[in-house]
């Protein structure tokens, strides 16, 4: 089964969608199976993070931001905006598909764990997701 | 069904394979389903990115070889050329394995999305990657 | 087929699991399919590397180190200890979950691959992966 969810995003940053997800896995009525989330976009990706302390999430966006600055000189493809090229690399630094298994009808995430969107561009917008569910 | 195939590498760089893969998803006859893409190697990976403007991949490509450059004094294993440990490096930032649902029969990738495996060697040669088509 | 697999870690590093999900493949009798590994946890990781030549690991651990730094001045979620906040970036820049086909009953790795928990926080203990195995 697949079903495509589209999400609204406020701008850069994490959004969770682990109930978005846990949804469709529960509309398949799979038992024992697998889980895959895909980002159609290149500036967005997906993440699986701690979702308790928040300050953990705002680090991890900090921490990229530095790695992966705006302005950058070496960048030259710069035609869509200052947050674009990095948008791509933080992109390619995370994923672009994750599998989770489905367990007793469940998504097996461990306690801590989250399913985020991780919007890289500034600005408000939709972004679509593949969910597939397999035996 | 698993087919594996076998591309031809120029040296580094970013390496376009949609069309392969899109082809063992159209062989499968799979309607709607999961095709997973896995790369044999350590100092190959995969990536999924802009199709469009070649500038972004140049400028990816760009920042990943300032990140990790060769010959930085860090590294011990350098038996193999000073491109060896950069390449290990790189696969670990990136993926060796990728889902993309399958939907109507193709490849469910964004209007911008390319699948492409990246080489982190700058000698020519073969690379394998297996394509696992599922329900 | 989903099996849970918990590894004892004797802290920070690259533990390798290659024959622990092996025979869960053998156990699962499945010929041709997909074997996804999934780390439940937000400060481990996975990660197929070089198997062979041990410097490969140990650079490849040194130059994250060197990444992400304890005690960086950015970081804010420090409750947890100094090794927290980086465990969490080592585990978004690597992977929460993999997939490698399985051919003729075995995992279709390559020659030099091996699969690695990468445990990212200093003290000992133990981690949960779930390894699913499809048609």
């Amino acid at each position: 089964m697949i079903r495509e969810l589209v999400l609204t995003v406020a701008g850069k940053g994490l959004h969770e969608c682990t109930e978005e997800i846990a949804r469709v896995v529960c509309d398949s009525g799979v038992e024992d199976g697998l889980c895959t989330v895909f980002v159609r976009h290149t500036s967005a990706s997906l993440l699986i993070q701690e979702n308790a302390d928040p300050s953990a999430r705002r680090d991890l966006e900090a921490w990229f931001e530095r790695l992966v600055p705006p302005g950058d000189r070496l960048y030259t493809h710069t035609l869509e905006g200052p947050d674009d090229m990095p948008a791509h690399i933080k992109a390619a630094l995370t994923a672009v598909s994750l599998s989770v298994p489905v367990v007793g009808g469940r998504l097996g995430l461990g306690t801590w764990q989250g399913v985020y969107l991780w919007e890289h561009r500034d600005h408000p917008g939709h972004r679509q997701l593949l969910v597939h569910i397999g035996p």
